[in-house]
């Protein structure tokens, strides 16, 4: 392997031109690293001629990204463009039926089409590359995939998504409300005009379910996820969860149970002692659990052009070294699959603030409900005195099904002093 | 590659038979993995008839490590016997002269030989791998080789001994003196019986050099590393430190200054709002800091038979694969001869603490000290009031120079009014 690698990039967004500056400006160091030299060979986008500080000169223009994708001076394709479908996957599509390798950044097209990708990339013979779908700059992939090839992992997690975690952090910092906070990050750039994918958890879904079909050598269940997002934490939970020595943060989880494969992405109350809970701002972390190991936490930027150019590039290395372990750790023949397991199976802790009129037997009204449903509470603490006027009881419990605390907490709401739907947040022994 | 691949195992305290016992009952998961079977074809120890609680009958057994390495039956060599010379080194030439693959959890081996046995093993076409060398379970080696091989890393850092990390935690959390924690930490097994290695930095120091000629694509300097272990610490600055928003972490720091490379080993105080900081007891932590990734963390287990074993297993799965990057990241003729940066030329703040008898001018005769060594003083508190009698100043600097700082002390040292040798530690901007 001492000829050039001909790269063809589709997309020239932020990611795609920190791409092809990079190659260029750490051309040699690269070229000793792999061992060849690296060469943007074609480019596309929309825009031929928009100024992007780069010097696309030496490349080929294809006004067609699928175009790119098949062409004969293309040895690895990277798609940037995004989205689940349409262009992306049928740059996906051309480049594996060429026989190229494929480096993507696309989490959602992996998620949703990620099996069957590698299914057929290993029967062309391709390689197929998406460290930068999950965590930016992280090298999660590579670990789970490599690093920690000899374990058997039993849960994977972490907080996927910079957005919801700056909010988060914000929130807490300054006891502002989620819109204040929200309308902050959409003037830094920390968050889209239209922030649905990431508030709403879709986006930590997508990351999560990569995670999962990786380390349990599963295939993709995207639709296997149990997402909620962070538009309904308020100050005045993340206020009361402080008092309770926690922090909220919207993870991703993915784990084995007797049920099957439990993923979920909503917002978590984590104890402070726990390295999640000082991942602040817009780092990512995720965390690797497995017997010979104990615990693996790996943190970093998840989003920019800088940290997904990283990862790309790595790719591109992997590929020029023709070093490519398969792409769910296992050949695509044998990965498992895994029934979900359903969230009203799942188990833990939980914290529940409840807004009641104070009154006498109000607690023991609640109480009565948890008991029914054989919930056990660990704490249960009324916040303020006013007669006759509306307060706050927060309480905890030890160890829950899903079930049978959503049947307590629909119950609770129909009691008569009880003035609005209770809030529940879950608890995560980490 | 379908062929089984034949490992020899040179060692089979703890780690050793723990690589064993996972390759035996995970063999069918790392064959999948890896596109081959996996099979223990020799092994040796010191005592052939020791009960290790796995299966030794189908290896052939050597009473001579170097004669298993030299073995034909065996395509990869692991060796766990330790010490930078002696029989490692010849089990590490045997192996490579015979073409074979070495992996190796020898971290002093490396930090003394790795160049040279780089360079060996490239010429004889043979593999040599250390991931379990550098903080045992955290792939951080492969990180820094592959994941983030499209860096140009500006700093690498961490907690990289695991014993000094649980006697600082320990030291903080309780109270307690140094010598009262080491001795529980032998106690629990933390610390070995001759405990200098690990307390006075030298492990460390190894791993530091193997990371920063990984890091920064340079031939290892080990005698370059300014070492200073944690003896000295004591609780009454471990105190002060937290008073001051620090806690204090034994760090190994590698970075390239306008000297050459800067390599050094010794407590540091660092801010509570650092990733470091929370890294407790005896996890070991790695942070990489690079312009296009800002910084990526890695923290896990630094040692024990799990985590070492999981670290030696992937090596012996990337042999498997075939896919081995260069041990430095780029071939061993291309690793740079960087000039050590003498730590005299280290700049950075410091916190000194003194023991002076508190009198009217003392405070003054400091100062005009600093001053005449132009150090510029951020805060200066005196611990206490009571005349005449032996009170702490507590000051921390803006950033300084070692050298000027070291002058600094030794004319405070000779000051009537100063009953100790000054007390000093550096702060880290991390």
């Amino acid at each position: 392997v001492s000829a050039r690698l001909r790269i063809g990039v589709a997309g020239l967004g932020t990611v795609g031109a920190e791409v092809v500056r990079l190659l260029e400006a750490e051309r040699d160091v690269l070229a000793r690293r792999c061992g060849r030299p690296l060469e943007v060979a074609a480019v596309s986008a929309r825009d031929r001629t928009r100024e992007r500080g780069i010097d696309i000169s030496g490349a080929r223009w294809y006004d067609s990204a699928v175009d790119l994708a098949a062409a004969d001076e293309v040895d690895v394709v990277v798609e940037l463009i995004g989205g689940a479908d349409g262009v992306a996957l049928d740059i996906a599509d051309a480049a594996i039926t060429a026989g190229k390798a494929l480096v993507t950044a696309n989490k959602a097209l992996i998620a949703h089409h990620g099996t069957a990708l590698t299914e057929a990339a290993e029967k062309a013979g391709a390689a197929l590359c998406f460290e930068a779908a999950v965590a930016g700059g992280i090298p999660v992939l590579k670990v789970l995939r490599e690093g920690l090839a000899a374990n058997r992992l039993t849960r994977v997690y972490g907080i996927l998504n910079g957005t919801c975690n700056y909010i988060l952090t914000e929130m807490e910092r300054t006891g502002r409300s989620f819109d204040a906070v929200l309308r902050e990050a959409q003037d830094k750039g920390y968050a889209e005009a239209e922030p649905s994918f990431d508030i709403d958890g879709v986006d930590a879904a997508h990351k999560l379910a990569i995670l999962a079909g990786l380390a349990f050598g599963a295939r993709i269940d995207f639709a296997g996820v149990y997402t909620q997002g962070v538009r309904h934490v308020s100050a005045v939970d993340i206020g009361y969860a402080r008092d309770l020595g926690f922090r909220i943060k919207l993870l991703g989880i993915a784990r084995l149970t007797e049920h099957g494969l439990e993923q979920r992405v909503h917002p978590c109350m984590v104890r402070l002692d726990t390295p999640l809970a000082h991942v602040d701002g817009t780092f990512n972390a995720v965390v690797a659990e497995g017997p010979a190991i104990d615990r693996v936490v790996l943190e970093g930027r998840g989003a920019g052009a800088g940290p997904t150019a990283s990862a790309v590039i790595a790719d591109i290395l992997d590929v020029a070294r023709g070093v490519v372990a398969p792409a769910f750790a296992v050949p695509a023949g044998d990965l498992a699959t895994l029934p979900a397991s359903p969230m009203e199976r799942h188990v833990g802790p939980y914290y529940v603030r409840l807004s009641v009129v104070d009154r006498p037997g109000v607690i023991a009204d609640i109480s009565a409900v948890f008991r029914d449903e054989n919930l056990s509470i660990e704490s249960l603490i009324q916040r303020g005195r006013a007669p006759g006027e509306v307060v706050s009881v927060v309480l905890t419990t030890h160890d829950c099904e899903e079930a049978g605390m959503r049947r307590a907490l629909a119950a609770i709401e129909k009691l008569e002093a009880v003035t609005e739907p209770p809030v529940m947040i879950r608890i995560e022994h980490l």
